[in-house]
């Protein structure tokens, strides 16, 4: 197992898992990195890279073994094992992650959703209840959840996630536009479609020369 | 202006970006790279890395003048000028990007939405006209729109990206849960909320040391 893993190479991991899993289900037993790399616009150098950090996985002039990499790359990622997640905000975008049949391709469940509409409180959504929000604190440590998805309107989300803090969650994924504040020992991950838009719009603008 | 700047800091910039919006709106006038650091969970000499790339912007015991600094990160990006976006799919995840306000405040504009549902077409979701698949390319080409979102159901999205690349898209961010295949000429940005949760989740399971 290696010291320190650069951030960027964690980052890419789901991609590559995701690819390995289209793949594995198209049939594809053993695959190349040239090919995982055709899929996912990475490197195939830097994709040879980015998996030794975790040990040899692949035979040089062979390629990779589609579920056995698969396999691997879950169990780095913590994949292997199910994880339950509350889900704050029922609506369009909230609605969207419930009915995400991705996540639970991963491992994800979500196990419960809160929203503070009483046309939406008692009601499923997905596979999960729809709880209101002045219930999320017990029923959070009832079913030991502590990775939370935050999709709430702008206005509502730090009150949200100070609740969220001090029900003890310590994994928030932040889907709203604004900027939340969390202590240090929460782990944040904020997701903006803005920001994706505005990454790749670097490279339209022809302002600049492209990066390797 | 640089000759080669590493993805991982454009990468970054948006989030700079929303942090000094937000700043900005919240009255922040001047803000070291520590306030920022502590804001969006980046190290503050790495913001400041990022930002010498571009040029000299913050004076050193003094900070960064929140305004100027946004100017400099919009005209870098190339979200100082509007931009026209198409929106496939008017679903869940669909209506949420519609509706997403912090879209106009970096200047884009969801011009097209299209959806195969009769329920929907020739409507309007947010401030845009839903117009039918089959009448994509005619209202691309008229609407001289190159970027579009996609958030198709999986089953549609190879189908519908291929569309996109014959009407001349250059640009797709792929919402969907599937990887697909364009082009080396189209960039394509896959944003997968599952992706932001593995990553996540890797940190979380405990198993590895924590990175930098």
């Amino acid at each position: 197992m290696p010291k320190k893993v650069p951030e960027g190479v964690i980052e890419r991991l789901p991609t590559y898992l995701n690819c390995l899993i289209q793949l594995e289900q198209e049939g594809v037993v053993r695959v190349s990195s040239k090919r995982i790399g055709a899929l996912t616009g990475v490197n195939p150098a830097e994709i040879r890279r980015d998996l030794v950090y975790f040990g040899t996985f692949g035979i040089k002039g062979v390629g990779y073994e589609v579920k056995y990499l698969i396999g691997k790359i879950k169990k780095i990622l913590g994949s292997d094992e199910p994880h339950q997640i509350a889900l704050v905000g029922a609506g369009n975008l909230g609605s969207a992650i419930a009915n995400y049949a991705a996540l639970g391709k991963h491992g994800f469940q979500i196990t419960a959703i809160f929203d503070v509409d009483p046309a939406k409180t008692g009601g499923k959504l997905g596979q999960a209840i729809v709880y209101h929000v002045d219930d999320m604190a017990e029923v959070l440590r009832r079913e030991r959840i502590n990775m939370a998805i935050l999709a709430v309107p702008p206005r509502a989300a730090q009150r949200v996630a100070d609740q969220l803090v001090s029900a003890n969650v310590n994994v928030i994924l932040n889907y709203t536009s604004v900027m939340i504040r969390v202590p240090p020992s929460v782990r944040l991950h904020h997701s903006d479609p803005v920001n994706d838009l505005l990454y790749t719009l670097y490279y339209l603008s022809g302002r600049h020369p492209v990066t390797s």
